[in-house]
């Protein structure tokens, strides 16, 4: 099979079809997404070396599970053991022994087929087209911060960054809270949030008042001092951007005015499925270019682009 | 009156004693303490100017409220305007308008004379001694922490930091968790702490495992670094020391561990004065060095010395 593999360079390479460990599904990718991670992991991120890639939708070929047979589907990135401190404290996604698809130690979706765990997997509603599914993972992470502090419908959200992981954000919390602000850099990506009817403005604009929690999806050097500065006290800052190099963490407002930091990666694919079939999360104007499978490297290339948003990559019909 | 000024230096001067606005309480000063945050006060923090000074024990000597005349008592450091969006929403501690004693437009307590609003005033138990009640106000911080996050009796807590905020931390989380253990660099701190039967360990060593709450109680430049090394996945980080160059935050262990930060400041005064009052907290062997008012000078020279503690101001009697 065709796969899109990093090594000490990104490479289409010919592979053999992987065989499914006890407990797994062989499953046939139809369209994958690029996602900042692998760009990231091109520049050594996470020293992962193998097929990329861990958005996806595809067709279960090969399973113990009849029911799962042939069916469309998408799958939970983290594959855990069950058995360590976190399994049993209810936390798998922070399973001490876990590969995680296309980031660490679990050969990725860039290829014409991909195994996970059946557990992993979660069934795709019909009125849910393929370069959409691919966004479940993705909208997952944002419903994540849900499930990490509550969102009354009087919250103020203000989310910085107006880039993929910031648009899915600010429309899942604007389900929770149409008080919820976008601050991008774009006006083409903020029109996008705009037409949904939420709340935009440009990062060069002044922001009047606190909000309660503050989104840092820029992963720019200054998206933690900026959130820091619009946040009032005793609110939230969710941290949802890997940087490399870390932020400047300032100890005084964030001591004085007792600021919460949380990180927040994983999250429920459930809520996100649900999004998508109903609706309530708009993807589609977010795909801004496809590409077959052998034109990966294009892809790749095109998806670190500031004036693309989704790149989707189609690898079987 | 005799005072302790800071303005462009530390200088004893006499001024006049103060004359207390309406609502507020005379207070002479019988004891002080010397915190931290006066220390870097003198070297900048917060601009201020003025007498310096927040941990205190005195007697009201002028009050419109008879009950409080001629009563032993400690104070709250935040003085509020009760109007403002934070007092409405119950936070009055980030009152907009607030003044704080010593520390930002009002005059501290290393003097023989201070006013207070009568509601930020609390009596003092007789089994409390005046230079044990001075530790009344960072005990209370140290409570705040548990007003932040439960801590469960079975929970793994570290304290980083065996100085003045790290003792009265590992203290007061002791009494939550018998699991608590304080990381320091001086032995005889550490002894301290061992001697009430709280492990203790020497920053040098090893530190087996992860914690579900971790203390940031050093105020040293790798403080945060370490505690997001010893903090478990989805554990808290109290980062309780200002620290005017801030801190370097490790954004990948953040938010794939998913930590959360709080920052935390003041605290309840209550459960403070009753663990002082029980003995439940020990801070007499705390107290390296006791001097009057007039050697002030000397009192905060001494303070910078790593090989102190507490030092104690004895003001009147």
């Amino acid at each position: 099979m065709k796969a899109l593999v990093f090594d000490t360079a990104l490479k289409i390479m010919d592979l053999p079809i992987p065989v499914p460990a006890p407990g797994e599904a062989l499953i046939r990718v139809l369209s994958a997404g690029i996602c900042r991670t692998d760009i990231e992991i091109k520049r050594g991120y996470m020293n992962f070396h193998g097929i990329l890639g861990h958005e996806f939708v595809g067709i279960v070929e090969r399973s113990r599970n009849s029911y799962l047979m042939g069916k469309r589907v998408v799958g939970e990135i983290n594959c855990v053991c069950g058995q360590c401190v976190y399994c049993k404290m209810e936390m798998p996604r922070h399973c001490l022994n876990r590969t995680v698809l296309g980031i660490h130690n679990r050969p990725g979706v860039f290829a014409e087929y991909v195994t996970l765990p059946e557990e992993n997997i979660h069934l795709v509603p019909n009125t849910i087209r393929d370069d959409v599914a691919v966004f479940t993972e993705p909208l997952a992470a944002a419903f994540r911060i849900v499930e990490q502090i509550p969102i009354a419908a009087d919250d103020r959200v203000i989310v910085l960054g107006d880039g993929r992981l910031g648009q899915l954000v600010a429309q899942a919390l604007w389900l929770y809270s149409k008080n919820t602000l976008c601050v991008g850099k774009h006006a083409w990506k903020l029109a996008l949030l705009s037409s949904l009817g939420i709340t935009t403005v440009h990062a060069d604009e002044e922001i009047e008042g606190k909000a309660d929690v503050v989104v840092e999806a820029t992963g720019t050097a200054m998206g933690l001092d900026m959130a820091i500065s619009l946040v009032r006290p005793e609110g939230t800052i969710i941290l949802k951007t890997t940087r490399e190099k870390g932020f400047h963490l300032d100890a005084v407002d964030t001591v004085v005015n007792e600021v919460r930091i949380i990180g927040s990666r994983c999250g429920p694919f459930r809520p996100a499925l649900e999004a998508l079939a109903m609706g309530t999360v708009e993807t589609r104007p977010m795909i801004s270019e496809s590409y077959p499978l052998e034109d990966a490297l294009q892809a790749m290339a095109r998806a670190e682009d500031p004036d693309v948003l989704k790149i989707i990559l189609h690898v079987s019909s």
